[in-house]
């Protein structure tokens, strides 16, 4: 049931679990261990440098032989650059760089070159699997990657997005809920309507009703109880993120893994103050202080630049209160453990299960 | 698994079904279908006169020798009327009164006495399970109502309050999603913080490692894969909403019922302009218009009186664009169909699996 369908068959995974991408946190040996427990590890590539993204798929492949994947975030056509907008976000985040001593940073919202160059890696690399955040990528590049045998999954956060992945070729569809944590997969927003937050409950069954690709769930799904559940709605697995952010093998500094630990289901809330796009994370000094801001957040790279240093400098003096903790509304049921010991308490559920199916 | 487990004994049924106690929206007949099909029906008695409790109570028993509930709203304790806001508000819905003739209502905003007595009709007539939405009745109530063997169930949508719930002598708590349609009810929020909004799958298994009272899973769950996903996350049971609302026996008008049939799950937004409650329901022109109102909107229930005359003649007016149409996120995976065909697939599914299970 849960262990041979289509999408453990399409990935060649003994299990259907699937890391996410989490860009930023995720290392060679979290990939590596969950690959090897018989999951999906994947690299959370989404702001590497070409360099970065050539050494840790080596280094991925030089510990494991098991499938694992790159997530790459599909960067926007036309980002907008307002220079008075950048100005006057400079202006606010002044204070905080003034106590950290740093410079303001120039902008570059030059992307879609970096992500040929991603993509070019990962069929260099013959990297197994291929997933994609913030959107599709254009028909040349899917092409590209199929005729290269790369197995591609996309992410949709409604079932017209879950549509539009299965038109454009993806193998696999993720249906994130909105209890996910970081940024939202959403990008068939129609001018300043809301972000759609649509619980996982809801979204997976009707995502399933409208797709023939094998459809994971993602968002709030910690543990075995999760998974099954999953399955229970249509999903053929799920994916994980916060369950993987606080294991040992996470890239994620200490003090945000303690502050996922020392969470609520309550604590979390999504905003768009970090990067400009929107995404969930633990509410913290941060987000309260920019509420107060009057201007409009630029977009996604550009306010990610102009926040990345000041986020950085934050968690290194051990301020967690100044930059983002993603995490998805099920942070109670996040554990210290060793990414293995999750794995296998997960499998060892759901074989248990198996068995008494047959 | 889960046609004996705490829930349907405590409760009494067969299935661990409960239709939610939609006020306004059930009928006798809804009810009786439910109960005499192994599931717990739910008479929606929150706007109830008592003489409307005591007739439907009285039907409902005529049809039925099962098990049903009565849902009642517990009433806050301290209202603000705001004279001013009210005044505000009311040469707000000038237009809408004067395009359907209306006068303006007067307010009252005394609930506790109609709560009692409906509590004292609850007792009265012996009917098996009492359930509360808006918060937990005081001790002497509750206390009653255990004297009197009637069954408790609470709702809660945090860890905390269902906490609460057990800790208030609640024999089952209903954990309510972000998906869930029509009212939240949630009772603890502190000053104006933010409407918690956890989903359901993130929700039910962090409720049920903090209470040891069964747990019934609600928000977005529609059919037979709801049911089962609730049960895998550690759940008793579940309670659907929306899919009874569009079923043949729902009280709701055909108008409504068709609103929801054709909406999608981006459709539905949480608003307090009808009522003054938040509540989520298919997004509409009153609740745009409203979105300009630049005033406070009344507490609960003086909103909701304010805006009933309009909402009822709109409906017989075939007007669904200026009255709540309460739904959850799944509006896609509602039916048109009879209450029992509902109940009967899903039992029969359930059924399936549990042979598969032996």
């Amino acid at each position: 049931m849960w262990n041979n369908n289509q999408l453990t068959r399409t990935l060649q995974v003994q299990y259907p679990i699937i890391q996410a991408g989490m860009a930023g946190s995720t290392t060679p040996s979290l990939v590596a261990t969950v690959s090897e427990k018989g999951g999906l590890g994947t690299i959370g590539a989404g702001y590497f440098s070409i360099e970065k993204l050539e050494s840790e798929i080596q280094t991925v492949k030089s510990l494991t032989k098991q499938p694992f994947g790159v997530n790459l975030f599909v960067p926007k056509e036309n980002t907008g650059v307002n220079p008075d907008q950048i100005e006057h976000m400079n202006a606010w985040l002044k204070p905080y760089r003034r106590a950290f001593h740093l410079e303001e940073p120039v902008v570059n919202i030059e992307e879609s070159q970096k992500f040929k160059d991603a993509v070019n890696k990962v069929i260099e690399y013959k990297v197994p699997v291929c997933s994609f955040t913030f959107g599709i990528p254009d028909h040349q590049i899917i092409e590209k990657l199929k005729e290269n045998n790369v197995i591609l999954i996309g992410t949709a956060t409604t079932v017209e997005e879950a549509i539009e992945n299965e038109k454009a070729g993806m193998d696999i569809v993720i249906a994130q809920g909105s209890e996910a944590g970081g940024h939202r997969g959403s990008f068939l927003r129609l001018g300043d309507s809301e972000e759609p937050m649509i619980g996982t409950m809801s979204l997976v069954p009707q995502v399933v009703d409208h797709v023939s690709i094998p459809v994971v769930a993602a968002g709030g799904i910690m543990d075995e109880r999760g998974l099954l559940a999953s399955i229970m709605l249509g999903a053929q697995g799920a994916q994980m993120g916060t369950a993987f952010l606080t294991s040992n093998e996470s890239g994620a500094n200490d003090l945000l893994k303690e502050a996922i630990l020392n969470s609520k289901e309550t604590d979390t809330i999504v905003t768009n103050v970090f990067s400009g796009k929107n995404a969930r994370g633990i509410n913290n000094q941060f987000v309260k202080e920019m509420s107060q801001y009057q201007g409009e957040i630029p977009e996604y790279p550009i306010q990610n630049q102009l926040t990345n240093q000041i986020r950085k400098t934050a968690v290194q003096q051990g301020e967690s209160e100044l930059t983002h903790i993603w995490s998805g509304q099920s942070p109670r049921l996040a554990k210290k453990q060793k990414a293995e010991e999750l794995m296998d308490r997960i499998i060892n559920q759901i074989n248990l299960i198996a068995k008494n199916l047959k």
